[in-house]
């Protein structure tokens, strides 16, 4: 496909992880490596979420998703230290294979470190649109604060297919008018160039405390798709999910039809076709 | 839901539909109707096929399907003696319901006379971006007749709020490149007024002869709600179908959420919840 999946899976604020991190379970880790990478995903994320705030506990986890497939990470961490140490980990276990960071934001004293740090260690950034300020909820502050990630990574000399942006998704539950409002910025933050950036959200938190996660999950995803969205942390084993966004790929016209193409997907990924 | 869901059921192209319009089978078309408007329907559009090119046998059609139900019809036909002898039907058998001409195309010896009589009739009318070349391929040539048909029905004198534009889909499975032409198409012709002049595509064309039709009608359909579709003729008692349209609802902010949004939904439709 076309559009980059990044699997949300190695995230510390999952129980499972969250406790192997704690335990140093590399198996645990490992099969839920293999798991996404089987149903798709393009990137792993590496997230420690709550479960430790450790550097080192980082590099132990960056390094066993490392050595547990040959998919490229997202290091999704908050601190220039974390980065720091996990991006030298990385480069020692996985070589010149590619790697994001995930992710700054626009704020002056965040993006100057981590740009500089891309540029050091080879890797593609990923921007989200908040700064000192906070989130914006507008979509004309959320474009301009894309628009001053996306600037600032093209004067640092990052090349701009190494670039992404992140509107910022909020859940449709607590904040109905923001969905709308995503959607809105994905379309004017493709127009910041021609070709665009690239574009990507954090799914999940759309449908965050709903009853119909799953079809909220899906149903947004192709909208955004639709607007230019062109990279997604998400759930890749969600197989309708996964079915949604292969199909919109397909409308899109960046994938070629053939009759039985969620079959031939399904088959490919290890998920038998649905009955 | 604010989207107009027009039911596209009565259509002499089904078997059942065709032989009961030769037939005068005024059950199984009573029993068409009455399903489609317990599914949600908003409109039911009427339309002959190949069943029968006589304009009485229309009339019957009309008659029957307008007292089948309280819902205002789109009376879908090409030729402008079926408009008017399926106009005078409705009008006696229905008052002064709501009523749909579908279509016009943008060629003037089709557009003059049908404009004249929505006014005449007080008729909503349907424009489909088409002329005496057929139908473009291409986004701009989309957006320019729709922008005539738009002007001319202004011009005529028909309220806005009555006038829908019809970008055209064709299939992805023979035209790949077109799916994306008519998101991009909607989302130009939506900045032809603010508000936005009413959007509507017939969906099912879009999955004609693939095996993945229902995933390909669900995920094309919200992503072009996305883009600012508001009306379609589709296919209402596609459950899946309608729970992705009030999904998109609610993440376009036209409809409020709660927890049980979707079951409440399907409650009051007459269909059980997902088990």
């Amino acid at each position: 496909m076309g559009i980059i999946l990044i699997g949300e899976r190695i995230n510390g604020s999952f129980k499972d992880v969250g406790r192997a991190i704690q335990e140093k379970a590399v198996d645990v880790i490992r099969e839920r490596a293999c798991k996404q990478a089987k149903a798709g995903a393009h990137y792993l994320d590496v997230n420690m979420g709550a479960a430790s705030r450790d550097v080192q506990d980082y590099a132990w986890l960056v390094k066993t998703v490392a050595e547990s497939t040959h998919l490229p990470l997202s290091l999704d961490c908050n601190k220039t230290e974390h980065f720091k140490v996990g991006l030298e980990t990385y480069r020692e276990v996985a070589g010149d294979r590619p790697v994001l960071i995930n992710s700054t934001t626009a704020e002056d004293s965040k993006l100057g470190p981590l740009l500089e740090m891309a540029v050091k260690y080879d890797a593609s950034v990923l921007g989200v649109v908040m700064d000192e300020r906070g989130s914006p909820q507008d979509v004309d502050r959320r474009v301009e604060l894309g628009a001053k990630i996306f600037g600032a990574a093209l004067e640092a000399g990052i090349p701009q297919d190494r670039i992404i942006l992140d509107p910022i998704v909020m859940p449709v539950k607590f904040m109905q008018d923001q969905p709308k409002n995503v959607l809105a910025a994905i379309q004017q933050l493709t127009m910041l160039s021609d070709p665009p950036p690239h574009i990507s959200i954090g799914l999940s938190n759309v449908a965050s405390k709903t009853e119909e996660r799953k079809l909220i999950n899906r149903t947004f995803m192709v909208m955004a798709m639709a607007m230019g969205l062109d990279c997604a942390i998400l759930d890749v084993s969600d197989a309708d999910l996964m079915a949604s966004v292969l199909t919109a790929e397909l409308l899109m016209n960046k994938e070629i039809y053939s009759d039985g193409y969620l079959k031939s997907y399904q088959k490919n990924i290890g998920l038998a076709p649905e009955a």
